[in-house]
């Protein structure tokens, strides 16, 4: 099979290398063209970047001159975008225009009622939205947003717990990683010893999301499913991988082996079963009383698969968990390439 | 005044340390003694312990040969102990027996009937117990303990809710230091670039003891207050300073001005307003979006002030904010000093 | 005495707010001005600093206006000067041309043949330069430079060396904590679990600056000391307190006792032996196997004490020993600070 | 080809674990048994070993039963030792006594006349050793040595630099990783936010070992090669990889050009030039002017490749460079096991 060409935009960013990093090699897309801000365009990729992960930069992307983040330049099928948010939100739409499938990590467009924030293994039908965005932007392309890094572990796990018993209420809160924010994002001063009680915009974002991607495809769009839930997001001396503790009332209280089953049985739809980036598999259990930890866990199924443990009973809901999810590859690049593996799966491509 | 002999038992581990630290100076209370296990027995304690406190060594101390814990060898009136549970299960007492105070940092005492967990600012007339624990138990001395580090500056935080609001439910998600654990304690393997999301014993601690010092001291002991916990627990790494995640449900909601105000302006009962150790204030609110944190908060007050913020609305319950409160001091020897004083000043001793 | 008024020039930054904590309550002076950049002029400085200090903000400095870095509007005898190296060479002359006398922590004239770098234990005759910088420069004012601050702590300790045995060669490797490099300085994905061994132009400026302090003041100007020095310079993940590895050829061997005590006795010249920032005492010597330690000895005599340990026999040259030194107080604004009392004591003010 | 059956002495400790790990699907040895001490004796591998590595614990071994450090209960041709140094020197000539050749990763017989500490890059030629130190001790096996973990990198380096231009004065200042003390080894409340000047035994290793890894074979055994060395170590909190800042004298100077391209064609021995652990390649050098990093670098060549970087002209010696190696894959157990590779490809075994 000729390998689909693709573009990362914002490529010389903490997201943007992640993307250019685990691109190499991917048996579907081959990254054709990078893009960058003024600072950086017209000059090489492996010079101009500072390369900031402990894999070695790809060596054809390397010789890469940095274009500028124009579809007029940059024609591709697929465009996966590393950009920030307030790029995200006039460059994105341009290049959905010009017939790119945009795979977005930016919030941008993430709440916009005809965009879609896709986890395959929990929402795969919501890639249904795109007709209506399409004929509602007259765009020929189209935008899929990945959610937070912070929603996603915990969304695969609330979905496994939904499809069994119904969702009530939720407590989350964050330890995160400081990859979350970017490169050079948090400075070593403020996070040295440290934690940070706050990051601003997250727990707007974290009691948003999961309610959307796990709400169901209606003719006028998603309806959110019909739970709460509250969030407290907190950075710390991590490098990747967020921790997030959940207390979880459901609609029908069951007993831990129970619940734990559900958890550790939980199947991907069959339409993502077998994509290249399919977790293998898509959640794991620990037994460990003291896991997951993200020294030790976030390299599970190559940073792909959401670790859970420490189920127990809450004294106010039903059960408390604990979930770990590598921020920059399943919350971030790995979740986008994966969503661009659904859509090719789901014929959405050309 | 003359000043009251205090002896320190397990002297020379990380809260023995603090309490010799801490007692440097005091107005009231002179150290005269320090014990330790066999293996430091009869050595000088300059010599035997690694000292771990960027505070020098007190001069007179270092000289001191560490003791057995036996109260035949070291009768002082007033005995602050920092023993691990199962040593101050058998030891505490034995100088109990023999007529000492002793102000325990163990858990090991805490969850009797007849034994206060004591926080001078909260449940000062909880030194009630002490008659009926002499008369139960044939001890001319007492045993009074102080809370667990997490449980200190989240009750301080609670009670004055509880005053004005009452309280129902509590949700409660720790960010603990190392130094938590003692010396030698976590291993850096084990929390550098890293979190554990379990501390053995903790969440049953935090879930409990709240609960008994804002409960009422009726004839028949401690009627625990009539509102639910549930807490997850968190190893981060970070030196000293505990970061609690509460959110909160009260009997009466309100808004959040009125909130705070009942926040700032908690005053301590007061019998212990003056006292040498009474935190300036007892409780802070910090206006920043990003505080408290540790490493800028944790020594306000001298370490003993609990320092709140990011007090907002929480869409399950009434109200979210943060707590902070340094563990060694606050929440262990400094505490202990604190209940001292609050002893002293209500003539309970001798 | 009523008190000499004085500016912090870039007074927002890390090295900035050093200046204006360290000044709070100085028995001598008193900041009546602070300025900064654009970004932060003719607005409070208690809102647009950033602090990031664990000592809380002076009160009356919080109501200052952020002033431009102008000397038509800073008029002060002293001026203690944060800037970063590029502006503190166009601003700097402008106010000692304006009369004040600069205290300065930029490299930016540290080696120009008419300005002094200064420590008050180590070469208070330097300032004698003054006079030739006032009248080659036309300047009513003067500059005088305090050194980089790795420079610092081995130069006060090869002091005490050269003035017993004479020195000749000497081999430097540094372990430098971030707060080094500024705010937001080292980025965190940066130096967690991470050491650089590479910090821009510190190793040219360790080889060169303690060559010029411990010179002979000459007619001309500085002769500097007839020594070599070879430095490496790492940043490690340590917030506070740069750590040397110094080995070290002397003119002269001795043994170590006799090496010992020659930095034990250091004593600082007379006229800098009673200043408030004198260090009590200026060197002191750990005997511990493994000290001195940035996190356990980095706040000796408020910082400004240097700390040495390990002194040993080297098998290449005569000695290794190792130097600690808090980076952002006795190697930044307080050795500043320092100065302009020697100044004061030298009568060399106004 | 049928596997060698090996055997991990001490496999439940931080290097313990490393061997089983990278043991796992080796193409010429499989491990057919663990030992442990008496605490762990008789248990399955996988319910007493505390696993610390990410990396998954290896299927098979999970479920050994760990045999007593016992030649009777353990009769295989290679054994690997993890064992702390005192036990080492007790155990380790039991199975060189019963036959078996011993790679051990501890200093207990290293500095034995007949006994090698062996690099295959550097010093291969050294089991010639085997022969006399069977005859002296009567084995019918026998133990080959690894160095210390900060002697691998710098002595690998150093081999380079003495085929082609001799060596004579060596500075050597070391920034080590925790991992290097084994587990639970330092304390986090040791190395948070610090440095630790002090490794006990480190320096007089670093001094000694790589003189005697770069010495000639003669008939009455090793004479350690003619130059001397200083050594400065220091703990750092970083968790894998160890950093070495070297300054070199050497026979002959060279231009920087000319020393480089040394370090960098620098061929290994061909007798080692394709062994399943051979590092791909032995020296890489980074020209970056800030690597060798720990973070970034440890992994290079799977953590068997030597980095190098910042070489530069040195004001007292000739040379300045840092050199970085994995301490517990290329130091330990990756050494280890590269060099009973080596010995089976010299047909020693057997």
């Amino acid at each position: 099979m000729k390998k689909i060409p693709v573009a990362v935009l914002g490529a010389t960013g903490a997201v943007g290398q992640r993307f250019v990093q685990l691109l190499e090699n991917h048996p579907w897309f081959e990254v054709v063209a990078v893009t960058g801000s003024d600072r950086s365009t017209n000059q090489k990729y492996g010079q101009v970047c500072r390369w900031i992960l402990p894999e070695p930069m790809p060596k054809p992307v390397k010789e890469y001159l940095v274009l500028p983040s124009d579809p007029s330049l940059v024609e591709v099928p697929v465009v996966f975008s590393a950009l920030p948010s307030e790029k995200a939100r006039v460059i994105e739409p341009e290049f959905a225009r010009a017939g790119s499938l945009v795979f977005s990590n930016a919030s941008a467009y993430r709440y916009e009622p005809d965009v879609p924030i896709l986890l395959p293994e929990v929402n795969p039908g919501h890639t249904g939205l795109l007709a209506a965005q399409r004929s509602n932007r007259q765009w020929s392309g189209a935008i899929v947003t990945n959610p937070n890094c912070t929603s996603t572990g915990m969304t695969i796990t609330l979905k496994a717990l939904q499809d069994t018993f119904g969702l009530r209420r939720v407590f989350a809160v964050s330890l995160q990683a400081v990859s979350g924010a970017g490169y050079p994002g948090v400075p070593s001063l403020d996070i040295m010893d440290n934690v940070i009680p706050f990051i601003g915009g997250e727990e707007e974002k974290v009691e948003l999301e999961p309610r959307k991607m796990l709400g169901r495809l209606e003719e006028t769009g998603i309806q959110p499913a019909d739970f709460v839930i509250s969030a407290h997001t907190n950075r710390v001396p991590v490098s990747d991988g967020h921790v997030v503790c959940l207390s979880i009332e459901m609609d029908q209280s069951a007993d831990l082996p129970t619940v734990r089953r559900a958890i550790e049985d939980y199947l991907p739809p069959e339409v993502c079963a077998e994509l290249p980036s399919t977790p293998k598999p898509v959640i794991i259990y620990r037994d460990e009383p003291d896991r997951p930890q993200p020294r030790l866990d976030r390299g599970t199924g190559d940073g792909m698969t959401t670790v859970v443990g420490r189920l127990r009973t809450d004294p106010l809901l039903h059960i408390k968990l604990v979930v770990l999810s590598h921020n920059t590859i399943r919350g971030a690049a790995g979740g986008s390439i994966y969503n661009a593996e659904l859509l090719v799966q789901q014929g959405m491509l050309g």
